[in-house]
């Protein structure tokens, strides 16, 4: 099937998307606002408290942007094998390749920590909806801003007061600012690999087959939640079915996507449209180029490079999905009709009206702005240097340190002492870095720099001097950073051990730093202050007209979503909802990323070939889903979430039940494999409680 | 200054594309159609027919997508530099590298030989309107195309008959199909470089300061043409002008524009915008980015890849500022208030409306259709393979092979008689080529066909059966016609050794051919020809309105515009007319691509600081004029056109002359750099005929 959404704009259009009210199965809904009575109403299942309680206990946000479910009572987590590539990419060396080989521990000794990833339960929810009111009242711009990031750090810190060894407290922005919500997670900062196939059972079909579905994948692994040194103990799991769905049954999807703009103007939508997508995209692109050929240039090279450029591909797709959906013909003038239409309702309420405004119109003029703004700001404060780890926790580095010295209140949003723990353990955790592969990076972005700010900017003169960013990086790139002891002692040395430093990338980072955050002050006080806060006008109008009947957009915390198990038809072909072992052998060409490993050729004889393996399902899903417990009405895990089709992606905009899918890999497959193909048993009597 | 457009679409909308009358300075002349008066009235010089025969007859076409202009009695052409990067690089060696070197030829026996390179001067041109009108009489969709094609063949034919060894003929649509002219070309097969300052000299600045100015380039070269071992006589050359222009002065661009779009209707404008230009952009930058990390692998490798990163890299950024142009709020709207105006007036009049019907739904219809066959299109048969040579061989010997069984009125446009020697010649000169950049190359192209049209697309399956693109692309690379022997062993041996031959790339091709060929006929029958029979009639109600007032949309034929010396204001900043040597040693930072070569250094005593280097015009202008001269009112040559500002490129689908300028290198800066840095006496004097 092409890769094209032609279909998907007109449906979107006809679905009507002014109303904005709920479309069938729309909705990645928050645990305590979930439609029961609409599930109940539709497919005829209960979802009680119960259900939700346990299905929230048993879910888990990974800090790797990823989610995931507890499925043991021993702190067993099933989550998608891309989501510890990472992990497996760390653990391993040029002798042994985990990524290749894949991971399985023979028991609970060789189970291994993930450096960097911590583990999170939601555990509590509180509305301060009032109270950050109460802080922001009559404030506008950089103060409103700073009032309210001050108001989120202080809930933040009385919430978790005592206890931020095993808690961690996050003010939640609901509805674009029209509730905000107090979420205490119970974190488990010791995560372990257990098990992971190969990539290429993973991941078969490699990016050719992305975003899509017929899939063929055992996308999955286990980690376990340790402390102590102890697994975890966790009776709040999710029941493992060893059998497979039925084709139409109810199916939900808890999980963390990140953030959707549904909610967005289609002033907002252009902007994205024009700017962001084109310049993200062209820039993921050209890395995508370089790390390609830098893969080609040798067995180690293509072993250390795996990760970097999974992620990037991975990153490029989903966002290349977007672009299409936005140049859906009328897509976007379908979302101004729904402006003028829900404008039009406002206008007619004089009260409404009064407390409302315009915020079409604030919003579509911060946007003007943020064009000439956004190149310098995402390369230099929102995303600089992308994929470079010594960059990052050299930025990590210089900034805790700075921000260490102020008041809870006044910091940067990701230093407040709720965040500082997460940062450090990204920071101080082991992990190997290629040398060669940084300077790759390093010098990428720098080009980037000079390329989209032309050479003559201030910003440009300030990060090359009259350097070329091949020989900068270069420098940059011999930083002792790469030595996580080094790393640790400059974190608890704070802002005296950054201005002794000497170390190249910290200088740099150092001299660099203000130039960032006045662009970082810029678009908060130009753009993000007045977008927050006309969009909170505008959620209010929403709220007034539509009450909490639309679920909000997707802010990477807990949701729960539901749907049934379903394919689909477009441009006149069915794609039917499942997929069994058998097609795996059928597609395999004996060349990557089609390519079988010798485990699963000579396991073929003992699998099952109608053994249900990949799933399509209509439930509502984003990115940040992947891992997610796809569940059945009894509250069972039925498989791991781990992408949709090609429609998905436009999901970030306007949901449509009848082309969207999540795709997930099922547990009747992974039980299968684990037995006959990993002859690992002891997961299997772990999962199966047998 | 920022590369951003934002001012420019308001321009654009503001100066009311609506009426589409000519704008101040705009157009694109032909030859035969120059508004003298209008130059006259505006600047108060005389354009005679002496004036313009002169500059018609010392214009050159090159073969390489560029322009030119024969500056002494005995045939030297000045060009730019990266018009003859190419050739420098097939000439160069590991040994002797002329594009870090640059190429003085001593005397006439050292000036080389450009592999692939003709030379053509428009000496007449016919209207054939009507006879072609009478051959399509009548017909519609894919029979249109084939009768216009074949009575284009014949025109040809006739034309040149007998004196196809020194002529050229070719039909030209002009005004999209209300015009059809036969222009008559003098061609020179024999074109020898004579002059080529280094790359870092000639593009000083590179890719970050490509399409913008202030500038500091010595973009000049030097070739001649040759007939019978001997430089060809050139009565009617330009005048060389030693001293720079004055600012505000009238100045002309004589040469052949690619292919512009200022007639194209807002639904054509909405498609390059969705589809056409971000994909191949984002082809573009991951290509780049592979080709950036080749070319770091060592010195040859850097060596060997310049011309062909140079090329990418100089398209992307062409199509990066009309993607920024198109995307500028407003300017596709404005395009659509235009199309409205024109056809209200069109069904004002009920003659006119009758004779034109409706052809702007019909070409948004077929835009439609476009958007599901695009990718396979590009990908397979419009521009399969970006920068391989290999396979442009394969591809030429196979179709021609093909093309030369059948009468000339039956082939694909590509292979009649009147183009087949330059087909021919293209194929068979030798030029080196570096198998493992043609691997990259190959390999890169496999995998967009695999991503855009998925793996299970019959064209994939075609393209790939089950095949990695990476192993394949390394048997296609072993392909013998990296030999220009066999290449013309199997020219002269057509079909029956096209079908006999076991080369692997030529039966690749052979075999993957028929595919390619059916994508073209689909495009035809569904989109060519329907839109270019709506253009016809779309352009019979402007010529009603309107005539020949407007000049025609370029056609990478012979044209004039005029403008003058002039910088530009844009955000509030203003750029002027000229930059200095001085300038030069200013910007320089001892990094590339800010480095000087010794050379230069060495002469900086001997320069005048204040010599005119790079020269900026309002000039109307588009790419393919590179090389073009830059001319004053007594006609002789003041500059070498080598490119122009960043809103240049929107001039592709609309002219602004406030913002829009064309960058030339001076004569007078050539005249100096010739003999104080490079010491080139000889050159100098039949310049200037001191």
């Amino acid at each position: 099937m092409q890769r094209s959404l032609l279909i998907a704009g007109a449906a979107f259009a006809a679905l009507g998307l002014s109303g904005r009210a709920a479309l069938a199965d729309e909705g990645l809904w928050t645990f305590d606002n979930f439609p029961a009575a609409a599930v109940k109403a539709k497919y005829g299942v209960t979802i009680d408290k119960a259900w939700l309680d346990r299905v929230q206990h048993a879910t888990v946000r990974l800090s790797t942007g990823c989610s995931a479910s507890v499925v043991s009572p021993d702190g067993l987590v099933l989550t998608n094998h891309h989501c510890i590539l990472d992990c497996a990419q760390a653990l391993s060396t040029p002798e042994q390749d985990y990524i290749k080989s894949g991971f399985i521990a023979a028991n609970r000794r060789e189970e291994r920590l993930c450096p960097g990833v911590q583990a999170e339960i939601l555990t509590s929810i509180l509305d301060v909806t009032d109270r950050i009111g109460a802080a922001v009242a009559g404030k506008t711009g950089p103060d409103f801003v700073k009032a309210r990031d001050a108001a989120i750090a202080a809930i933040e810190q009385e919430g978790c007061a005592g206890k931020t060894a095993i808690l961690r407290c996050q003010v939640v922005t609901l509805y674009q600012g029209a509730q905000y919500k107090l979420y205490a997670y119970r974190k488990y900062a010791d995560v372990r690999l257990v098990f992971a196939p190969e990539l290429a059972t993973a991941f078969f079909g490699g990016d050719p087959d992305n975003f899509n579905f017929p899939r063929y994948d055992l996308e999955c692994s286990f980690v376990r939640l340790y402390e102590n040194g102890q697994p975890v103990k966790t009776p709040d799991h999710l029941r493992w079915s060893a059998a497979p769905p039925t084709d139409g049954e109810p199916a939900f999807i808890a999980g963390d996507p990140v953030p959707t703009q549904r909610a967005d103007t289609a002033d907002q939508l252009s902007f994205i449209r024009s700017i962001q997508l084109p310049q993200t995209l062209l820039r993921y692109s050209e890395l995508r180029g370089r790390l390609t050929r830098f893969k080609e240039e040798g067995p180690e090279q293509a072993r250390v490079a795996t990760d970097k450029l999974f992620n990037i591909e991975n990153r490029y797709k989903a966002r290349y999905d977007q672009l299409l959906a936005l140049n859906e013909p009328g897509f976007i003038e379908a979302k101004r009709e729904a402006d003028l239409a829900l404008k039009a309702k406002v206008e007619a309420d004089l009260g409404l009206k009064a407390a409302v405004g315009d915020p079409w119109s604030e919003i579509a003029q911060a946007q003007n702005v943020y064009a000439g703004l956004y190149a310098a700001y995402d390369l230099l404060e929102d995303a600089p240097a992308t994929g470079s780890d010594l960059y990052s926790w050299a930025r990590a580095l210089v900034r805790a340190a700075a921000e260490r010295q102020k008041p809870n209140g006044e910091r940067l949003a990701d230093f407040t002492d709720s965040r500082l723990p997460l940062v450090e353990k990204e920071v101080v955790d082991a992990k190997p870095v290629d040398l060669t592969l940084e300077q790759l990076e390093l010098e990428f972005w720098l080009t980037k720099v000079r390329e989209y700010l032309t050479a003559d900017a201030p910003e440009t003169k300030l990060m090359l001097g009259k350097d070329s960013p091949e020989e900068l990086s270069k420098r940059l790139a011999s930083s002792r950073l790469i030595d996580p002891a080094y790393r640790k002692q400059l974190w608890d040395g704070g802002q005296a051990a950054i201005e002794a430093c000497d170390d190249p990338l910290i200088r740099y980072v150092f001299t660099t730093d203000p130039a960032a955050r006045a662009l970082r002050r810029a678009y908060e006080a130009r753009v993000a202050g007045p977008v927050e806060q006309a969009q909170a006008r505008l959620a209010k109008a929403r709220f007034a007209i539509y009450g909490t009947s639309v679920a909000p957009d997707a802010t990477t915390t807990p949701r729960l979503s539901y749907g049934k198990i379903a394919g689909w038809t477009a441009h006149g072909q069915t794609v039917p909802s499942f997929t069994y072992f058998k097609g795996l052998y059928a597609r395999a060409t004996g060349q990557p990323p089609f390519q079988l490993t010798q485990r699963w050729i000579d396991a073929q004889p003992k699998l099952n070939p109608t053994t249900v393996f990949d799933i399509s399902s209509s439930t509502d899903l984003f990115p940040g889903n992947s891992g997610s417990p796809l569940i059945n009405a009894r509250g069972e895990v039925i498989g791991a979430v781990f992408d949709g089709n090609p429609y998905m992606l436009g999901g970030a905009f306007a949901y449509d039940a009848r082309l969207i899918r999540a795709v997930s890999v099922s547990t009747a497959a992974i039980t299968e494999a684990l037995e006959k193909v990993y002859d690992d048993r002891g997961l299997v009597k772990e999962l199966t409680a047998r």
